[in-house]
């Protein structure tokens, strides 16, 4: 096996072909990870989520970290990291438009609320829980690729 | 789908079998996430890496969180986040029985050294590169499940 790292084409290309990452924010020197599902455009993963830890740290530190891997066994796989800022977008006109493509994007995937949209415990989807619409706007983005064999 | 909290039994055994997470830590107020193999015995990950970012950061700053998560379906998923302290394991004779017994945990993994244990670029397994061997020492560890519809 041996790895390489890829090209930020290759990295967006990952992150654009998956739904699912791996988001990571701080606060007070401490980290927290949570799973998110995601969709990009522009270089801006949006995402959706109920109130909570996460939203509370982004909101006190926007600087986050999400990872997106690819992996199909142990010596074929890609791993992408991305740090960036979040933003959130309001339900207002200023943000309407983003909040609408946010939308778009997201609604293709079924189910997309999942796992950040619920929280634990019976609770209708159609519950009227505040619901935020964010976006990261990627920075920075690297990856790695490992594949079997030798390098050419 | 409904979502119920894990019990921290429950936590423990989805981390007891696995071994891939994903591991966050921070410098200065930004995270970092990568992918990482442990093995989990006594409520401490063991994992494995060359010199690099995230060993750097986590001497700097040890408060790191892990996340494992066993994906079956949209509906049916569960996630754990656990809080821990990164403590490396030196190869002098105060750690010795540490790192023998990781050595021991990670071994039974097939190439358990990715993909925290290579480098981009033509690099044989062999090399001699300075390997880090440290433990996760949970400190807090919670979780939840998901299951198709309705609670009982």
């Amino acid at each position: 096996m041996f790895v390489r790292e890829m090209t930020e084409q290759e990295c967006i290309a990952l992150v654009a072909s998956g739904r699912l990452g791996r988001l990571a924010c701080c606060r007070e020197g401490r980290p927290y990870i949570v799973p998110i599902h995601y969709a990009l455009a522009s270089r801006c993963l949006y995402g959706f989520s109920m109130l909570g830890q996460k939203i509370e740290w982004m909101r006190d530190n926007p600087c986050v970290c999400v990872e997106v891997d690819e992996l199909v066994s142990h010596n074929q796989w890609k791993s992408v990291v991305l740090s960036g800022r979040y933003l959130e977008l309001p339900d207002t006109d200023q943000w309407r438009h983003e909040r609408l493509h946010a939308w778009s994007l997201l609604e293709k995937h079924v189910n997309w609320w999942e796992p950040g949209g619920l929280k634990p415990g019976p609770q209708p989807i159609a519950d009227a829980s505040p619901h935020v619409f964010y976006c990261i706007d990627i920075e920075e983005i690297t990856g790695r690729a490992a594949m079997a064999g030798e390098p050419v």
